[in-house]
């Protein structure tokens, strides 16, 4: 089973995170949980590069953007969200059935909507209360790249601003304070390279202010609740997965150690390796080239290779664990990972294996163009 | 930070079950998944004594509770409830959200309803949708000792039956299947001594079909697309919290191991002893005698007995963790967990604490009272 996690999530975990995991069982109720908590906050707020409240959720990611829906979106309400592929898909399901008015901006999945069209979509609707945006679709390999410029026009409309950055955030810049995006939430188990369980959100004080008002009907997503007991214990109103927090402070601990910068160069040298190098190899990337992912690298099955076959293979002889595609993308395009602990070892591994295994199943790939590309990518490192 | 966890929660968890954590991330669509996530639910319906269908949360108990309320309670359905404490509290304000129309048994904290109370309640009200209780009252430490009987009246008005044993399942008997529980709900850190961060819910074939049919307005918590996932691929929908599923894996099987009626044993002895013993010793519990939990020991303080300071010190000096009182009965009662690993050393190491704690507070206790007392108590095991 020690395979090497190439999967859009959960990414392979670093040891110096696991064994964090084995710290002794404290009482949430203590000073030291106190002093793990605030410290908890703290690290989060600088890897979302915001002063805003955190609450770092016992959940899985969508956990964290159901708290990110119910919490701010009420009946009636309008709200602009571009959908191109599952994840969205699921976004807008959550605003939809909060009972608001949805404009959804359609694009092909591999497609993202322009910026000039979400602009457009703001023109024409003046009286919007949230813009709702998946950073990162996890489903298709593309990736949102004019984030700075949204607030622009949410803060023109006096609308929310929130992002789902699940399977992104830690890994390419969003910097929540300057580019004034008021709700934000990501999973522990992408970029930040935790194990899977721990899923922070950050809330700006307008929108905190709002939720205080405006209590959602659920108690475990119940954001005001967790303001409450932050701000008047530094504790959570319910039991937290204290392993798993402790295993995310020192995910974000490596982090930052290693610098925010730093981080997003590489995951950026990485995925240019992945994207060009399997390129050369005769594979294509799956999304348009100014929308590509930079954490997931979806590519697109040659044709007659059968996805079962082709994963299993890879991860039963080569150790790699790829992901397959999602609804109407089954069958059709594989996902690589490429975030978290990544590295030249973690992209030349997986290229290596890859080749191997269309070898293997006898398709005619260019394993040395494939290979030379890459490392030339990855010298800049 | 090396203490001994007394708490009504997270409790000690043994070494054992630590280390299953560091099984390495595994893919969550992956027959590994699969093998793991099959045998959790298979562990789990021993555990609970059924054959139902079995969802394993990544959330705490809370979040069990919040889905076994959202699943089955719909606007203008009349539901029977017990409330005389903090989490009975929380139960019957989550049945509230959903606009039903809540007949409480009320009853003063450290006291249960009668089964003559339920019955006349079930009498008077022949179109109730459901009936809630929570086994285990852990803000007061008292324990419902009639759930055996509560399916005779359910049945009779075709009423749904659930139970949040969030505090208790595992620790003593609680077979849904013979008792007819249609949901159930538990955490993994109380008696079962794993982690927090994975809360089960078991739900009988005629709930399911109930919640399949009438589906809720929340993703996280929709326990019909759970079912969809598992009867489907035996996958959950979202990533779970995989370092944990491990861990409370491994509890499961040490708690099978040991045979669920030596477990339920070693919980009656151990409270047995803890109650007699810390009475003997001048202490006088909070709960009435027949309404007593055998897994959560709560104490009245002694006169002018400071909360934090007796805590504190028991904490600091004898590494013992229990914990304080909920609401209005902070400062009146400290509660001891006596659940999950629970052992004779575990009880004779808190009764000597307390009263070392006690005697360096300038209260005259009668120590040797105290320990005696317990001793005799737990050569039965």
């Amino acid at each position: 089973m020690e395979y090497l996690s190439m999967l859009p999530g959960p990414t392979n975990v670093p040891n110096r995170v696991m064994r964090a995991m084995l710290a002794p069982i404290i009482n949430h109720r203590s000073d030291d949980f106190v002093e793990l908590y605030t410290d908890v906050v703290d690290k989060t707020q600088q890897v979302f590069e915001t002063k805003n409240d955190i609450v770092a959720l016992s959940a899985s990611g969508t956990g964290a953007v159901e708290a990110g829906v119910v919490n701010l979106v009420k009946k009636g309400d309008k709200v602009i969200i571009p959908v191109n592929g599952e994840f969205s898909n699921r976004l807008s399901q959550l605003i939809e059935g909060q009972g608001a008015n949805v404009v959804k901006l359609e694009t092909p999945p591999g497609q993202n909507a322009t910026f000039d069209q979400v602009k457009e979509a703001f023109d024409n609707n003046k009286d919007v209360k949230a813009f709702y945006v998946v950073h990162n679709e996890t489903s298709t390999g593309t990736m949102v790249n004019y984030l700075d410029r949204i607030s622009d026009l949410t803060s023109r409309n006096d609308a929310f601003y929130v992002v789902d950055s699940v399977s992104l955030l830690g890994g390419a810049p969003l910097p929540v304070d300057k580019w004034g995006v008021d709700v934000c939430m990501t999973g522990a188990q992408k970029a930040i390279a935790a194990p899977p369980g721990i899923s922070p959100i950050s809330v700006s004080p307008r929108a905190k202010k709002y939720m205080q008002e405006n209590p959602p009907n659920t108690m475990y997503f119940n954001l005001a609740r967790y303001f409450k007991y932050y701000d008047e214990e530094k504790h959570t109103p319910f039991t937290p997965a204290l392993p798993l927090l402790y295993a995310y402070r020192e995910a974000l601990a490596i982090l930052l150690e290693e610098g925010l910068q730093n981080v997003f160069t590489r995951h950026k040298v990485c995925s240019d390796a992945l994207y060009s190098g399997l390129s050369a190899m005769g594979l294509s990337p799956f999304a348009k080239e100014e929308d590509r992912s930079i954490s997931i690298v979806a590519l697109n099955y040659l044709d007659g290779l059968e996805d079962k076959i082709f994963r299993n293979t890879l991860a039963n002889k080569f150790k790699v664990l790829v992901a397959g595609g999602f609804g109407n993308l089954k069958g059709k395009v594989f996902r690589v990972g490429c975030m978290g602990e990544v590295s030249p070892y973690h992209v030349m591994r997986t290229i290596s294996a890859i080749s191997s295994t269309l070898a293997m199943m006898g398709y005619e790939v260019d394993a040395q163009a494939g290979l030379k590309t890459a490392e030339e990518k990855l010298k800049s490192l």
